[in-house]
This record gives structure tokens, C-alpha cells and sequence, in this order.
């Protein structure tokens, strides 16, 4: 995806929206010292892909957001006001341009004070879009939890799209400075579990898989929802199912699905090469996102 | 503790220095959208106890701060900015209330902006200074990974303070939902770990312990460890050592020690009364903590 020139006039900081103010200079500071947002992590945020000047997938993406928020228990401003400032953001983008949309909520001033929640519309990073072409080498790397722990341990906020990312952001860091592109995290029992910032979707046969949810306590992936749904159009069927990082290598095709990225086909595994998949195509395809 | 009347006068929010920009309304937005603190939980923190209108154990704050930054590959300000910092806010405190002072440094703005440096000074809440006295009634609970774990895989971030509390946070909600004041975690094969903000200390016979951080990952704890180097002039010896939840029953004393708290004694286990050890007293008093 070449850069449209119109994307090269936006500031790279993006287009800010804060509720209750509308949009404001995207360098302008707008949390306190004593957001709970900076010093606990404590709050809860999407990622959403906008196209033709629209969020995709609004829907889904509010629902989880309100999900997240009740397992926090943090007052999320109702769903007319989210998607009005996901809409106000957008509505001062080019339309041409793809975009990356956060929505955040934090839990406000460290004393009591109401929810912080703003929209930020920014460019996608170069590296991110090319990777729907070029693909990803991914290192596996344990999350030391058992499979099934974040089921049955709620306090450790399996499923939930906390801000608190400071391990998905060193685990990418980490697998970078060993030379792959992302991580795949696997359990202490060895089952492959979710990306950082992506969902595992695998192809067996003529099932499309991803990892279930509720028993592992990933987060149900927007993206790979929507695609699994979609699977009989393709000519699949879908399931959720547990994998072990080695049996992914005899897939019919293994991809990375986000927001964001789309479905980014992992090229390499812990060092052993995949086959391009001649499915990647269809699937993206289907996605929708400028390859 | 009573609340002296000065403190009445310090704003609820407190005092925020900025670096660069120093003392700021504590109410001032300081920081911005894409600041990857609020976007990632992407930072490093510390928090200190101010007392006589000084950081107390700034010195080792500020090399576990270091520690941290050099695990997250954060570009941490200089050691003399950072106290430098603390010493700003330090110096529009009554000396006579103690007070919580908070540095934190995000990664900055998402695009690789500088880092984002800020104190806070802010009084002590009045449970967190009570629980010297009362005490806590602690619930134990999985943090769903195996002992060693961390110390094997460094993108856990174990012994690191990030910025990322949620799973932190949401612990403790989720304790207090149920009657409890805080959690002590466990690691999945049963050995007690730490609290959410704190550190497990115990005395068994004359050995004053605590968990080993370097074995398991757990932060170590900037007041355990002035303590336990004090333990000879309590007349005990000091040790690190790996503890099951119920062998805590039976200890001399047990304590989560943590810098504005100080040392909070623990009063129930799970609901297991433990009975109040005479070894609070000189504890607290060693560590100088208003009671």
C-alpha cells in the first residue's frame, strides 16, 4: 500500500478527540498527573481500522470495549457517546486513507474524578501494512500461565482490552531484537495462546480455526470473529480448537489477525519456513484492507 | 495518624513537577493522546514516602527505577534530573505531613518522542495509613504462573515496576469486593509470591524473610529490603526463602511492607485469624512510619 499524498499532510501524532471537548490539537496534553490511565494502566482501549472514512466493525468493537469495562468495573460512557466520538475523529480524515483509530477510557483522576475518554485517528505505520504482503517471522515465547488459569482466576483480566501492555509490548520488543517480527505466546503447557496485539487464525483442512476464548482467557479477536463467521463463503468451516505451536507448521496457512494489520500470513515459525498459504489472498480479501 | 491541618490546604491532587517544565497546577493536562504511558502502559514508576519534607530511600528508588528502564529499553533521564525532580515537588511540601511521591517516565509520544518524566506528591489516604494499625485481612490468589517462570523469561517483566497495574488493580477490587483489604498471589505451584503493591515479609523464629525476587521474578521490595538489612539490629537474622500460604500461619509476624504504607501487619490469611505478633512495634518503629 503506497502512502496516498493526502496522508502525508496529516500530523503523524494524528487527529484527537476528547469527550465532552470534541477535537483538539493532536499535541495538546489532556491527562492529568494523577490519571489513573499513566499510573496504573488502569483503563481499557480498542483499536479499530477505519476505510472509507468509516470505523469497521464499530459494533463489535464497542461491545467488547463495554465487556472489558465491566470486568474492571469502570464507568464507560455509553455507546451513543463512544461511537459519536469515533465518529467525530473520522469525519476530519480523508476518506482515501486507511486509518488507526483508538478508543480509550481510563479511569480518571487518581482521587475519584470521572473517566478520561478520548479517539485518536492516526496514519497506519508503513511496516504494519506491509506485513499483509510481506508477512511475519514469529518467534514463539512462553506467557507462563497455564491454559486454562485466566478462566477460573478473573482478577487476571484474561479477555479483557486492559491499557496495561507493558508485557505485549517487550515481548514484541524481544522478538525483534532477536530478528522475527512478532511473538506467539504459548501456555505453560504448550498450546499456543494469541499474538501481543493479534489473534492466532489457522487453516486445517477445510476448518478455520482459532483459539477459544473463553477457555484460555485470550481476547476474543475482532478481526478472526468476523472471518470465522464468514468461513462457509469461503468454503470452510470454523472452530475453535487448542494447537501446539509444531502442528501449526503442517497448516494449510497460519495468520496474525488484527484491526489494524488485517491478516498478516506468518511466513516463519521459530525459524521453520511456512509455505505461502494460497489462501491468504481470499482471506484478505474477504478482510477488505488495502494490500 | 490523624491528618494534620496542612494537609487539609494540599489539594486532593496534589503536586505535579514536569521535567523541563517543572512545578505545574496539579490539575494541568500534561500529557498527550499518543503518549504510549496511556496508550501501552509503556513506562517505568516509583513510589516513595516523603517524610520530613524528604524522599526517604530515594537512592535505592532511583537504581530500581534504572533497573527498570534498562528491562523496558527506555531512554530513563539522568539520575540527578530524576532527584532533581523529586526535590522540586519535595520542596513545596509541608514538612510535617508525610506524603506519597510518585515518578513516573513513560516512552513519550507513539511516533518515538521523548520519554515523559513527572512527579506527583500527594497525601496519604487515610485507609493506607490506618492499615499500620488495623492491619490487613489478606486473600491469597493465583497469579496463574509457575515459580520460576520470570526469571526465565525476561518480556514477563518480572522484578520490573511498569506502569501496567491492571491485573494489579483488578486483584485488589476484586479482594475488597469480597471482604478482603489486599491479595497475596500465589504462583501456580503454590508458593507465595507478593501482594499487588507490596511485599511479603514474615519472621520465622529469629529469621526475618522474605521471597526471593531474583528466583521468582517478584519486584523487590525497596522497604523489605531496608528492613531485612536492618534485621541483625532487631536482633534476627535475615533470609530469602520460599514460603507456602499456610506455613505463614504459624509464623512470628507477617507483614506486606511497601513505601507509603510502611509495614502493614497481617491480621487474617484466607480468613485465618493470625494473632498479633510483638514484633509489629519495633518494626514500624524502625521504619519510622507515622503510626
Amino acid at each position: 500500500m503506497a502512502d496516498p499524498p493526502v496522508a502525508q499532510a496529516l500530523p503523524a501524532c494524528g487527529l484527537v478527540a476528547v469527550l465532552g471537548r470534541g477535537v483538539v490539537p493532536a499535541d495538546t496534553p489532556i491527562l492529568r498527573a494523577d490519571d489513573l490511565g499513566v499510573l496504573r494502566g488502569d483503563g481499557v482501549f480498542e483499536t479499530l481500522h477505519v476505510r472509507g472514512g468509516t470505523p469497521w466493525l464499530l459494533d463489535a468493537h464497542l461491545d467488547r470495549m463495554a465487556r472489558s469495562a465491566v470486568r474492571l468495573d469502570l464507568d464507560l460512557p455509553d455507546r451513543e457517546a463512544l461511537a459519536g466520538l469515533a465518529g467525530t475523529v473520522c469525519a476530519h480524515w480523508p476518506a482515501a486513507t486507511e486509518g488507526a483509530l483508538r478508543l480509550v477510557c481510563t479511569r480518571g483522576a487518581e482521587g475519584g474524578g470521572p473517566v478520561t475518554t478520548f479517539a485518536r485517528l492516526a496514519p497506519i505505520p508503513g511496516p504494519v501494512a506491509a506485513a499483509r504482503r510481506t508477512g511475519v517471522a514469529v518467534a514463539t515465547a512462553t506467557l507462563g500461565i497455564t491454559t486454562g488459569v485466566r478462566a477460573e482466576a478473573p482478577w487476571l483480566l484474561g479477555g479483557v482490552k486492559a491499557i496495561s501492555y507493558a508485557v505485549n509490548m517487550a515481548s514484541q520488543r524481544w522478538a525483534v531484537g532477536r530478528g522475527f517480527d512478532d511473538v506467539l505466546w504459548v501456555s505453560a503447557d504448550g498450546y499456543a495462546l494469541e499474538a501481543p496485539t493479534s489473534t492466532l487464525v489457522w487453516l486445517a483442512g477445510e476448518v478455520l480455526c482459532t483459539v477459544p476464548a473463553a477457555d484460555t482467557g485470550v481476547l476474543p479477536g475482532t478481526t478472526a470473529d468476523w472471518l470465522l463467521d464468514r468461513a462457509p463463503a469461503l468454503g470452510w468451516r470454523a472452530e475453535e480448537r487448542m494447537v501446539r505451536p509444531v502442528e501449526l507448521v503442517d497448516a494449510d496457512g497460519v495468520w496474525l489477525t488484527s484491526s489494524v494489520r488485517g491478516a498478516a500470513p506468518v511466513r516463519a515459525l521459530d525459524g521453520v519456513a511456512l509455505p505461502p498459504s494460497p489462501h491468504t489472498a481470499p482471506i484478505q480479501q474477504a478482510l477488505g484492507h488495502p494490500v
